[in-house]
């Protein structure tokens, strides 16, 4: 047996499925906080990249601190146009010298950002619907010595942290993620006047659910009122379907409640996302690690993209913890909810964290003594073999928000 | 009885004081974040007065996105200086024109950012510690009509969101809470070494608690490292009289647990702030709205500094459900904790949630019938008389975070 | 006769052909100070075409404060990279609203901006190489209210400033603008090593004539430190060339004068500006009107790139001026030199300065008095018919540094 | 007799004193260019001596592309307010490390500015009314090596370059200089209603001299139209009189001649300077060295303030051919005008330029064989006593702008 701290215990509460009322939210790709969220992320793993083709080792980063100011546009059926730029400033610390090689950090991560739009929100112009500019300073020194040992070395906290995860994900919280998703890939290769700014929201009375979806609508391909009715009623009938395969609950979609068709107050834009009309964004103010926002369970705080995957315990532990959840009730049955926790302790190596602590509600006919041996195992497991989900991270196979 | 949605139902899980494993964390004042937060909140409050002063109604705002970039400096014992300037962006929206009268927000937000720093964080000097600027745009048609309502009618809900309180506090959470505001005011004012960032972190297993402080140290007020050491031991006696007084359980404290003597890499800064080394910061990102971050409750994402108090549900939501939490668990007797969520619709009168949420865990000998009453009658009570609320933050009587 | 207050009288003083000492200096389009001029002067063009476009007549703007902040590179030879970005601003104003129409004049300057650098210093990679970003404040109210007459009036002057125009160009200036404007096509194109920012300076001594170029070199398109000596003999060679064709004086010609091969101190770069490697730039700090910088003559300090060319009497000044001196030249005989100045008058039309003084060097067989009428009438004709040059202006046909 | 290369010639024209026509500007030190200028200069010399105070020798940088965006103001009689703040970004280069001590330029910069205005422009609250950053970059790396020798040393020119000065002033130049220079004193201390942004032009046709004053005048100390309208009568007839102390030609002012009383239309500020409403500034494009814009006469475009006093070349030469000329003219008698030249050569001592040249108009009476050694002989030692001006120019005793 390992000498990991790691306790298993019931959770002594209902799983949130079976809870009266439940709360679940997800923010699209395009939403002005997940833009962020985006760019921090793919910057930091062309930072990561580039440090170990440069340096063969990665060095201290943190980009966590993205931050977008909106911009305004004229809207109008047919095609409007961007008045004023969004802008979009990727800020944070990396170093830029090691060993005599000079690291482009600022060049990397502007770079990186102009690709993940460009895939990811094409409908913004880079340089003229959108600004990008990075201002990426120097850690303290301490920070950055950090990595000067040898990557086989496990990593030590950076910080007095913890992270959390949770499986399964509930109905509610699997038709908002899929929600979100498929709009934005299945649907919108067919109905190219989806924006990628698609807010849901899911809320679960009993066994009643409701779907509530604020998608931004694209001009340009929409050549008039009627087109924009149409397109929200088929979205709503699309979404019901997605619903129906994934509950036998009751579900009621709503898609842009807010539209007042009289007064032609409707969720009409040039771009796809409320960026482009006085919504700012910033990294980790949006969706935790696992995709949502998810108010009846516990969540972290930290930002999850954008951190240096090598030590950044507080990304670590999140993303660790919720593939921890995942693995287990794939592969140990009888659990109806298990809820990991890794709590660091500053300064100690990462794969032997404080405390892992999983909580769990069985099915009413399994005792947790039966399953606990093999959910300690995974967990002891899993840690054993942290580096390797820094790798992952590294190769951008780890979403984060 | 009025024609609110209000549920009153049982928690189903352990009170979280009744839990094996607690984690709670302040960002103090002077932390990145917080600083953050302090300033939009205060930016806020200023804006709302003004626009009071001058059209009579509070105008659309948020001033929620300020981002801090951090700067670097060279401390010294006896006293360093600062080589790089902090940098603080107040980002957000504001109404600039109004039926003819112009309001000057960004020069509003400059004076209320100035008035904020030089009394919170009077270490850093305005303009050449931390260079402040401002950018607020102007938000979309849509938003810049809501409030051309008159003032007294019930604002709408700007959005599909939830708020959540929790009361009592536990013994760790009132602990943690204390000792960074205690440190902060009453500590500090004899020991002008302390910095503003104080970060806390209680963890308890069962009835075993750890408070682990990082406290910024001061250079000037600090000649050489006997005196650090000798503060550092100083404030672990304070800090643990502190907690003696809110728990008889066993009490741990430690402070700078990251110092290595040795190496001489200490926690000594100029400014009394992280901030001034490689620690950016921003709005949202640290402690919720009853100032803790506590991953065994239920939490809101939702940034509450800086929020316009008006119409912006979330914040509203926030702020009123522990309210609510506090006066219940102040007026009835026998609850060991209560949760209030209130759940928004957009474009519904925000005195009339969604609905309105209570769960309960009543002490051993009380069953929620005998209070269930009392409850729903606060609620109400609390709803119905929201708009003070309101005004209670426009005055600048609530924290945010 | 018009009614104009037109001056034509002798120089008293030796045409600077015939001066002991001539200084003159171009700096290249690739120079900071350049890109500044030249950016602004495209997006100036932009702005007035889509005014016209858009609403019919040139609302006021000016866009002639852009400023360049230098980036840092790592030249190699074969190839180096950037490692800190350019960052060009573009500041000026632009009236965004008329009539009901909002003009997306940040847009509009950011694609123009985009597209001038695209075409003229195409190794800058835009995004990542160079940021640009633009803030378009808006006039004052006075000012936003000069263009609101008819377009078919003269504009009135916006200010008292003048505009001086000399002709013909001395053989040391032809061969000073020459040698930028060849290197920079013709030249170029067979010689992708040599970069946009070329900077030339010309000095004659009685009849000794020095010309010293300043050339940034590009590091991918030299192997090594053989082929870079190679590079700037034949450049040496090439100018010297070109010199011979435009005098008979005696030419020597240096080229990177600066660099120590034994140190390995050369005038390599990665993009071809010292932009590039901590030079910084800004509108109306180099060429004059007509390409150069001439102190042997009179100039006017006026950034004219930039400016509006329909009402910023500086800028039309100048190149009408500099149209005159030229046109005169080539129809009058036995003009050794002419220098015509228009000086306004703040509020009164254009075409009616307060007064056209013409200065004159004649041929020694030449009396003023014999040609003195065919000046006046080409200096009278010129004004009648201002307006064009604004035209000519908006098509890009003049240049203006 | 020394090795330098001096050269004294006749002018071979009229002195500016006599000639027909004579322009001459002067921007007042609100003006938005000569705040750009006074910015630049002064941290330019709070730069210098820190540097020489912590390591002994003044290190490469260069201040001088300060960018100054306007702001917009709400102006009113009795008292307006600033609605958009001013944004000042001083941006050059500065060297933070040298030998192990890391110089605070950042903060030195902002520190100075802060100095600068509040003595200088004290109507702007700094902070709130303007906003001041900073981007200060590392110069290349050849640049930064440039000091690394010896203080004792002669320094090298940085560049092929000139600078150019004159003497005397004419009456028309110094009226044009008096008058800013005492209406922004002594004039102002009576009369606070006057703004420091007076921008005067001179013009002079024979013997009838033109002075335009264009005064931002203070609304918070004037109650109405009336008192304006006094202020600026009372501040013409001062103007007036101050040029006829100055010449007996024939003298003519306007103050604010583009006001219009009917239409309230007039040059009313807040701050007393343009650059809250619209005009922006930046370093060198306003005043030469010797504090006047005069197109009669040879100029320098180069920016002389912000630039590094030791061996910017450009600085040096406009200064000291500056003071020579004056020297010149008090000293030695018989010369109507003297302008003196001095060409550098880059990588050569700056006390023997290329060339140094003095062209000399001598009183009627007078021939230049009979003072040429003198002026030859004063050339040469000022020349020889070059490093005692950067000296002055550290000290703040030397006007750039």
């Amino acid at each position: 047996m390992s000498s990991r701290n790691i306790q298993v215990e019931p959770m002594r509460r209902l799983a949130v499925e079976d809870q009266a009322v439940e709360i679940v939210e997800r923010k699209g790709v395009g939403h002005p906080d997940s833009i962020c969220d985006g760019v921090a992320e793919h910057v930091s793993e062309a930072l990561a990249r580039e440090y170990l083709d440069r340096v063969g080792t990665v060095l201290h980063y943190n980009t966590d601190e993205t931050q977008l100011i909106a911009g305004s546009t004229a809207p109008a059926f047919g095609g409007g146009e961007v008045t004023t730029p969004i802008r979009l400033l990727i800020v944070g610390r990396a170093t830029r010298e090691y060993d005599g090689t000079t690291i482009p950090t600022e060049t990397i991560a502007l770079k990186a950002a102009r690709e993940y739009l460009g895939t990811q929100i094409p409908e913004l112009d880079f340089g003229s619907d959108i600004v990008v500019d990075v201002e990426l300073g120097e850690g303290s020194g301490d920070l950055r010595e950090v990595f000067g040992e040898s990557g086989r070395q496990i990593p030590m906290a950076n910080d007095t942290s913890f992270g959390v995860g949770h499986a399964p994900l509930t109905e509610t919280e699997r038709i908002v993620r899929s929600t979100e998703r498929r709009l934005n890939t299945e649907y919108a290769s067919d109905h190219p006047e989806v924006g990628t700014d698609i807010k849901v929201m899911g809320k679960r009375e009993g066994d009643r659910i409701d779907v509530t979806v604020a998608a931004a609508m694209i001009d340009a391909h929409l050549e008039d009122m009627a087109a924009y009715r149409t397109s929200v009623r088929e979205m709503r009938e699309y979404v019901h379907e997605l619903a129906r395969e994934l509950t036998d609950r009751s579900v009621t979609v709503h898609v842009n409640t807010a539209d007042d068709y009289e007064e032609g107050a409707i969720y009409l834009t040039t771009t796809g996302t409320s960026a482009e009309q006085g919504d700012d964004g910033s990294v980790g103010r949006g969706n935790r690690a696992n995709g949502l926002i998810t108010p009846n369970r516990s969540m972290s705080m930290e930002a999850t993209s954008g951190k240096n995957p090598v030590n950044h315990i507080g990304k670590i532990y999140n993303l660790l913890s919720t593939e921890i959840a995942d693995r287990v009730v794939t592969e140990v049955d009888g659990i109806r909810e298990i809820r990991i926790r890794l709590l660091s302790q500053i300064g100690q190596p990462i794969d032997h964290p404080h405390v892992a602590d999983g909580a769990v509600v069985t099915e009413s006919d399994v005792s947790l003594d039966e399953i606990e041996a093999d959910i300690t195992a995974i967990i002891d497991e899993e840690l054993a073999n942290i580096t390797a989900l820094t790798e992952r991270v590294i190769a951008g196979e780890l979403a984060t928000f």
